[in-house]
């Protein structure tokens, strides 16, 4: 790929300038920390293939009422893809503040860059992603009986965000340079040393709907394909831009990644040809506009709900509100946008109290209200003042009042950058279930395509027509941690720790 | 019992008052809400006994240092008491706001009392006690496939909290009627319809030894046994108060419980004279004074600490800062008191912290201050005011300031209240080891006299010598459910809802 | 009068029934603290005679742009009648939330209250009235040379609220012991001791002009005079009203004020024919709808604001979210009213604004977005989350959130009562420009109908035509303050005590 | 002095490189911007007189008991020195955040500088100094009679901070580029621009008294005069020091400022032999370690403390927690300095509490606690997290907490330039009582040697034995305003605005 073709098709290869000196950073997509010991997983060169049992249980009544529990096993069987393929990650909104952040902070990890601010020298990290920078029990240390843990991205053959070749579209045809020093959110010290080669990025022309995005955007709008409403020729341009962007970069597969709403999961194109239905699907709908920060913000909520509830404490009220400066808060501020996320955020708790009869009658939910205003002063310093408001013992009363300030774009981006590893990964794993697919003649299959397993980084999750929604912090995590652990046979944490109660 | 031996002996006998209009609290301790339906799982007209494979993971290196894995099944046997025994419940610090409130709250739930406040009409409840008001996940239901919830309190046979008798030391004198005025916790409207059968209750006299409580204390102690520090004489009495206690009140079994200070686990006394050892060590050693709402405040801290580390976010300094006014606040207000808390709280994100090494090098650790003050003009309204710094993507910052007030002991009583129930309800559970206890011709035996099963209401929670603590909510909880759960022969939650996800 | 015309009137007489044992809150109307000893001050047995020179300073611009600055002197003469008249306070929506709380907190005050609450016994006094609970610098004791400070009511002779016979209008039907109780706002322990007496009280019917109050009103309005719009039936109904209030009473003078709405100031009716236009303009415009705590939580900002920008510091965005849960919230919560309301206040810091022209340039603003929302839960208990943002030295920055909590209508009843005496005292105040007035042979006459000396207390303030609104409570304080001061003869506190500084 | 031994000395000339396109911040000195056309004032070459009428309140007791009061006039003349000096200014702590900040903004103002920062680009400024960036009311214009406001340097010929040669002392021997990478204040764009001109001064070697300095700032302790007691031998050193310092630069008048600690008011050299007594008892007196940023923070308490008790609410408690991890923390979190701010801390509300007698009883107090912690973590950003509680009328509570952010040694710097500023323009201002010094055949004297007039910027103030402490800080802005203006021959602003109130 020449250079000069970049600039043209807003693609950023990796080109292992990384110096390496950057251990905790450094690409790790071949190496595989562990092997698992087990009858029930086999190793082949290609894949990692697991038989898992699945236990839950069934409760029915009996004629007297009672409830009758049963204990119920399913055997799965799940394949894994070991090869770590060379990956695209296209974004709609490359160069807005999450799209440029995005980019320059994997610019950055790659070279493995510092710069000076005010507090001193900052290096470059994934600080924020949940992927690179949580970690998970693995297992007990057979010597001292200690927890090993292990970072996330180990767990699974994933890749690694370094190694991802960048693109996208935008309404806005500023180069990424330019459009990061609009955005205002990386120091000047960390900006001069990737300007360069962002300048070299310059995002593709978009699709510019202006009932689907608020009007104050319209000044942006300097880089659209002509048409106002979704048409054929949109999606054909947009299937061809994504074909462009694979061949010319040689890539095994493209991740396209709504920048400003993760409303839309990541869409996956394994192909391109066979799944774009799907992307042009989310087009055309009008989902809501939920920045992942916000979604951040909701799952601060989401965690604090659910340990007061679990506490047996009855929340009454819930006042959240945010305002922000940037692009995205200008957009929200329009009227029509604001209104569908105040629908969306009031979901949050509903799922909580619903399961909690002592507290709540059916129907009985607190008081919430969620605001969120374009307040230009602040910039991308995201502010969010809550109150929760509570009955406990014996009519007494507690009030949290909670004040959160962050940089928009910066805890957005690695959540971003999560999704995208997420949603490949998920592209390589197939399951069966043993008994009944094998009694039908069928083999493997992939996951629903609407991808519930990212309810934690995406918050207000979609889920599969007719399936519950899941709110709970704690219990996505689980999901995630839990579903990962099965494709390498191991099973769920239960966290009962007999081996040190029991003796 | 005669109702002047009451007033002697400190007791109050749930005399079937209640009225029985509040179905949500009325006393439940016969009631079994389900039977599991399984082969492991066995009911006799006494007990539960249950088969359940604990499945866990080791972790080992092999010589090229790569991990191996190996899944791990353990066979226990568990065998519960079906029998709700009659149980007394002895406070120490019977007299002060925590022990007062809980009393008359058990009174007013008991008779199914309504008061007047300015906000309108309250009834009794138990809000903010985890087994009275927070519900669990049995499994789904097998025509809705929803999930189906219970209250905690149904998972196992347990104690309702109406049938407690009541009794306890105090250093003062005060009958609980007096007491209750002292404490200005509970509303007049509620306190005048408890009044008379509070009254009838005065506190044994206690044990005050002066350099384990707080100087100021001093003019409160005027209902003290001769000595002034650790004596036979001071344990035999003590014993003997238990005994009568029992005696007169024909109770099956007494719990001890520290009401001003949860690091004291409560103290099971099946028979009396057999464990009274445990009792008088607990007298003797100088445990830290921490109220259980302190404990609360902290779960809330270790909640978010928790999320955010999860959430792949370095947290780099905590600063804690409570004042309170009541009388634990000025226990603790004596710098001695002061320094102990200061120390143990500092500990809560140890566990979480070191189980990142992404995020924290060996031994980096937030920074972490914590401040208790004694501010009388706020009473029982406890205060804390708590700061969060983290750092996020690329250098940014996440800032977040908590304000959270409550009234002290209301958030304290129920959590005694679960102590002792919990407490009371593991001298019921008996475990073996299958293969490993029938080999060396061993049987039923109880858990470990240091509860850490009680962790999730302790915090800076005890566990037996040489294992490791654990403060994150979430796991204390699950450890908690998944435990009374395996005793009924029901699996851990996994939280995977592969039933939603593959189709 | 008799009893029985009470309850039709809706008034209440006070009676003597005060106990005299509150000294601090005794009527004091006709004690005079002090005597001024001055040849411009003359006291005859009506009025007190002040001649009082105004001191400012002109500023011009001479030919060379320079300004020439020229102190400019201004005698005035004030006339106070000394004598308090005996004096009717008829409220708009004596219902509602504040009339009920204004009217219980007279009653208890005159008959010297105390009542059990969860924290000990209260009792009855005007705490958050500047008149009743407030001091001023009267001068310095010859003596020790030490401040002497006076209650805010003894610089003139005013009304002492025990004093005030009360009556007024609803849209409900309700008496005032059944609407105290729908308040939510008092102890039930204070209400049962004043519930007989006000039972007596019923509110007049009045006027419902649905597009002027929020439509959520509706199901309130049981007590309406025929007709949704301003006509003559109307006026001539609540002429009649005042009239009837003022014989049966027996009242030298009656003082009508909305007690939701400070918008409009307190009308002030000496005969009630002549001014009663007045009043029926105040119907007919629809003033915004403010109320007294409202305005306290503006002048709270005020202050900091006033404070920040004093300080040479730039204010660059002020965020302020407001939640209540009482009917005032139902109110605003309907979009029109609301509105209203973010309009008023985002004027509250213009005129600090632009008085700094280092820091602003001209028509430069803070960012400032107001929003109120009605959260049922909080009940009376309003809730203001506020953030201030400001940029301080060399690009610095400045962050201040605020959490404030407060009984709504404990914090705007004794502010509904300033205003009345505030009002009713400058009825009684007249002036004249002594050379310019008599030089056209005029005399003595009040001050301009629009009292902008109520601006203390009322916030967004009304001022007469043309002339400069002053939100800076400070200045508005000293306003009042020295106006008070002029009419006994005294100079404003200019607080240069030079006596300190030069010796 | 030749310019290589600036280094040597630490002094730094203003060499008139500032580009001047900076018009709101270039020099003014020798402007005035306007003259008082009034026969009281007299201009002169070199002096403004001015003739002022003090105006008091005297208050004595008649027999009965009743307070008398007297208008009182005092006449006196101030005499203001019009040429504005060269004026030095010598930091002690020349080397520590504040200074090194003081430094860079100066030059950085001097020069016009602009930056870029994360949100854009910024330019240097005076924001945060009350002399250079608030305005004050001068007066009426006579055409539009609104307000013609000017910046409060204006009111009388105060030298331009752009103008001061800086220089000082420091226990570190760093130069001022290295300090100031040290104190992690300023961006690092900025620092590029002035490193090399900071680079060139280096502090004189300091006194050390290891029991006046926390121990923990040893090791900063590289540049210090032998001995650590006070000795006859620093006094001539440093009198030496500032003697060379005055000579070297040509300077008209040094002030030497301590950087650290206002409560060490700016000491004033008009020759440096005759008031150097002064000096060495400042330094051998163990003044509290309050930085001026605190200062500001208990500014804002003040004016919020102020505000409520002015409006009549009772304050039972206050809680001043904060945290910072600069320097200036890291002093402070030594016990012993600790226990000095608390204690100073407290005094703070007295003299506002003592003046409303209506609210608090004789010797009654709000409880009050200050702490303020050591926490690396978050640098030079100061945090501060307060609450207040009060009671409202009739039993109610208000509860304020806030949350306070700030770069500590940004808001600290421009109130040093302050203290520098005023300092020096009040050496230039003398004064006689006119019939009393004229009878005695006294002429014109100085202000009292400590400066109560500091006290806006100054906070926990110094005043002469024996006069009353003013906190309030509305009270201490108009002490300054007013003094100001009397020397220019105008009234204390009434804010009466009578003109907009009778006609």
């Amino acid at each position: 790929m020449a250079p000069h073709a970049e600039a043209d098709s807003g693609s950023l290869h990796g080109d292992g300038q990384s110096n390496g000196h950057q251990a905790a950073v450094a690409a790790t997509a071949t190496r595989e920390l562990f092997t698992v010991n087990s009858s029930n997983v086999t190793y082949t060169d290609n894949e990692i293939l697991s038989k898992y049992t699945y236990r839950t249980t069934d409760v029915a009544k009996d004629e007297s009422g009672k409830f009758v529990v049963t204990p119920v096993e399913t055997v799965y069987e799940f394949k894994t893809e070991r090869k770590v393929p060379k990956t695209g990650m296209m974004l709609v909104g490359l160069g807005g503040n999450n799209g440029t952040t995005v980019t320059a902070g994997i610019i950055a990890n790659r070279r493995g860059l510092t710069w000076q601010t005010r507090e001193g020298v900052r290096a470059a990290n994934y600080y924020g992603s949940v992927i690179m920078s949580s970690t998970i029990k693995l297992g007990t240390d057979t010597k001292t009986r200690k927890d090993v843990n292990i970072p996330f991205s180990d767990i699974l053959p994933m890749v690694h965000p370094n190694d991802l070749v960048i693109g996208g579209w935008d309404i806005s045809g500023l180069n990424l340079a330019e459009a990061m020093d609009r955005a205002q959110v990386l120091e000047p010290t960390l900006k001069q040393q990737v300007a360069k080669e962002m300048a070299q990025i310059v995002p593709l022309p978009s699709i510019y709907y202006p009932d689907f995005i608020a009007a104050n955007q319209e000044d942006r709008a300097d880089n659209v394909l002509p048409g106002t409403k979704a048409c054929n020729e949109h999606v054909e341009q947009i299937r061809k831009d994504i074909r462009d962007f694979k061949e010319k970069n040689g890539l095994d597969k493209v991740i396209v990644q709504w920048t400003a709403n993760t409303e839309r999961y990541a869409e996956l194109i394994a192909g391109v040809n066979d799944t774009a239905d799907n992307l042009l699907k989310a087009i055309e709908q009008g989902h809501e506009e939920v920045s992942p920060s916000t979604v951040f913000s909701v799952a601060m909520k989401s965690a604090l709900v659910d340990f007061l509830i679990n506490a047996g404490i009855k929340l009454t009220s819930i006042a959240s509100y945010n305002h922000l400066g940037n692009n995205d808060g200008k957009n929200l501020s329009s009227q029509k946008q604001f209104r569908s996320k105040e629908i969306s955020k009031s979901n949050v708790v509903d799922d909580m109290v619903e399961a909690n009869t002592v507290l709540y009658k059916e129907g009985e939910h607190p008081d919430h209200c969620v605001v969120i205003k374009y307040m230009p002063g602040v910039g991308d310093n995201k502010r969010a003042l809550d109150e929760y408001y509570a009955e406990i013992f014996m009519g007494g009363h507690q009030t949290i009042s909670m004040f959160n300030v962050c940089e928009d774009s910066l805890l957005a981006s690695p959540l971003i950058i999560d999704l995208v590893l997420v949603a490949e990964m998920m592209t390589r794993i197939q399951w069966k279930a043993t008994s009944v697919d094998e009694a039908a003649g069928k083999g493997f299959k992939g996951f629903h395509s609407v991808l519930s397993v990212l309810s934690y980084m995406l918050k207000a999750p979609l889920t599969p027509p007719g399936t519950p929604v899941v709110n709970a912090l704690a219990k996505q995590r689980s999901a995630l941690t839990n579903i990962f652990r099965a494709c390498v046979g191991l099973e769920p944490e239960s966290d009962m720790t007999l081996e040190h109660k029991l003796f």
